[in-house]
């Protein structure tokens, strides 16, 4: 332990000072030890809100923060090891398509992932519709895994950056969560414990993201990749569309179905390309491609070929889950009560907001309010229209899957007022706005 | 209990915008019943102490915290209630000299006192140098002490501004007490509780007060007037110099002899001139004299005629305190060591260090480094020379009375630097530079 007083560091940062290593080192080493009061971090973690963090000050927060708990390494598994993370989205669902897509191509996924709040999902959630499928393997079954199939899809555990589990509770209660610092060192403390050697970042923007300016969410994305290379990871961020929710299903076991018709080469749509192209990024940072055209070729292979698929149903296997849902999607909870929303008239969809899409589907009870409440895997949405379809007054453009006799007046006003139609056709919007490397 | 929410009140202070009334009750109703976790608090002191207040919010939240507790009414008892509080000083004892002469005058003081820590030294502990001297009166016993003497010397309660108590020991903790806003309100909470209507505020700049710079205080002084006029309580503030200590002693027997040497009419110095002149104003303010003439003869007259030590007499027989003190002052606790420092060469005192010389009485004993430590009544010095006086190489400037055989190395080498002699007499430098109304 060292001598630094926790006052001295809360007045250097309140001062608008930059921290020196010994200080974020004692900061970090008592969040892990809780040997500084809640009190004197939480007034730290205002100061740092407020006065911001060089590049230089995150990189050391990242690494402090990675050091405090379990790094994994995989060097003994032959194959460059990668991953994908994005900060959160309505129906974004990309790491069950891509991560089979990448093991197949000779990459090495270890990903974790959290659970879905408020507005937006969690991949573990959707995962755990998967009658079966476990998530805390031990570490060697998550070896066993990543050395046969190549994928390993697990939780954090508190051995993984215990600072940043103890910061992000206090964080979330004392008003310094969207603080960029503190929202980059979080994200990569946990990656750089995974023992990858490459990230490809999906951060969004839009109404449904939690960055919703895009001048903020590309800030964010800049940082990340600074940040990432200061620590010798090979980083690069895409800047995504994150208005309307991603694919045509918002809600677990829904999302997961869709993932599998994309592996099944039946689905193309935004989602697939958003994949296809996060899942290149992935080939080519690793040097799995030699360029873009190369990359996308063999994805397309292991896509048609039914080789990602297998991946898949592999991790499905070795993760404790029954793989038969794959070709039989009654084994999924679902909900039996069904309806649907009528266009109020015709025209062109302009907007479908992600925001009011994922309030309303966590209302349905597909997502939480609060970290420990109980999801409900088998209700969501299926959007019948995207931005950009023309329909007219009264046809279906959503249907809704639900529990309860009765669809929640709350969730039905947030999805009425989801859609926006207009009578000429929406200028056409790249899902994809910029990529930082 | 409000519905407000924590996290929206320190947002809303995080992002820089005033917080309404609604706001500001929560959050000192949740200080006063800790219905907030700490590191809520903490949070939103930070935010307050970086973001600032306006003196609208800074004047409701001293409402608040004054209605956090009791609040003493005196209406019952003829005369003004006029109070003086300083920001404290080295030396500083005006208080003990004041009260008997406005008192004698027809006011009615009602003065709450704190405790020193650190360099400073406290009112409290002053008066507790006297045999039997107790602070804690039960409010009939105050009441009485009032009524018939028209002084009562009491230590801070728990009943009194509970609100400031509690963010107090939070703000010592995180960083967070040398802000405006809160200063402002935690005095003027406690002020406003005694029942007085008239306030005469002592701000001290130099380097023996809490603020050095003249900026700082000038607007701390500025802010402390607007707040208690908002709140109905005359006030006003005098900016007065802090560089040296305040009289030729520092010491809790020892200034309490020095201030009765005072009342006995037998000093004329700097701390006689600025003692009057507090009492002066308090006079003024409060209209028990119509001018500064009206008000200078008064107190000149009951100095003269022994009338101000009477109050002195009255008081500390009131409060358990052994009389006798006054005509013996061998009743006083006191160390027998003497020792003392020579000037190193011939010339004119520019300077004499109030934080020296405080620190170096603290560690002689006379003062807390810690709010839990015990004190020694007995220590202290006595300073010699003042500032602009000639003196030769080897005159004695300081007298430094001590417990231990020896002085404290530590002490020795502050108290040492403390003395800045020139060949030339030092420009005069005025005791009060301001006064503010």
């Amino acid at each position: 332990m060292s001598n630094v007083l926790a006052v001295d560091v809360i007045r250097s940062k309140r001062d608008g000072n930059s921290l020196n290593t010994e200080q974020i080192q004692a900061f970090i080493d008592a969040a892990t030890h809780e040997s500084w009061p809640d009190y004197q971090l939480s007034a730290l973690l205002m100061a740092i809100w407020i006065r911001g963090m060089t590049a230089a000050e995150v990189a050391c927060l990242t690494r402090c923060m990675t050091n405090s708990g379990k790094r994994y390494d995989w060097s003994d598994i032959p194959g460059p090891k990668v991953d994908k993370h994005s900060t959160g989205g309505v129906g974004d669902k990309t790491s069950l398509i891509l991560a089979p897509l990448v093991a197949a191509c000779g990459g090495i996924v270890p990903m974790m992932s959290g659970r879905g709040l408020g507005h937006t999902g969690g991949t573990l959630d959707k995962l755990e519709s998967i009658p079966g499928f476990r998530a805390n393997l031990t570490e060697p079954e998550l070896r066993e895994s990543l050395r046969t199939v190549g994928i390993g899809l697990i939780g954090q555990t508190g051995e993984v950056a215990p600072a940043d589990k103890k910061l992000y509770a206090l964080r979330d209660v004392t008003g310094t969560v969207e603080s960029m610092p503190l929202i980059t060192a979080s994200i990569l403390s946990k990656k750089l414990a995974e023992g990858i050697d490459a990230l490809v970042m999906d951060v969004k923007f839009g109404r449904g993201a939690f960055m919703q300016k895009y001048s903020d969410a590309k800030a964010l994305a800049q940082l990340i990749v600074n940040v990432g290379i200061a620590n010798n990871l090979k980083t690069e961020a895409l800047l995504t569309d994150m208005n309307c929710p991603l694919g045509a299903t918002v809600g677990n076991s829904l999302e997961v179905i869709e993932c599998i018709e994309i592996l099944k080469g039946k689905v193309s749509s935004p989602l697939t390309d958003l994949s296809m192209l996060l899942a290149a990024r992935m080939l080519r940072i690793t040097g799995l491609a030699v360029n873009e055209e190369d990359a996308v070729n063999r994805l397309q292979r292991v896509l048609s070929n039914g080789q990602a698929l297998e991946k898949l149903r592999q991790t499905i296997e070795k993760q404790g889950g029954d793989p038969r849902v794959i070709d039989d999607y009654s084994r999924f909870p679902m909900a039996s009560k069904t309806t649907f929303l009528k266009a109020p008239q015709s025209g062109y969809v302009h907007a479908i907001d992600a925001w009011n899409i994922g309030r309303g589907t966590m209302i349905l009870g597909a997502g939480r309010s609060r970290a420990e409440d109980q999801i409900d895997h088998g209700v969501g949405v299926r959007l019948k229209k995207q931005v950009g379809d023309a329909l007219q007054a009264g046809d279906d453009w959503l249907e809704i899957i639900h529990r309860e006799d009765s669809v929640p007046r709350q969730a039905l006003d947030l999805f009425q007022s989801a859609l926006e139609i207009f009578s000429e056709p929406p200028t056409q919007v790249a899902l994809i706005k910029e990529i930082i490397s």
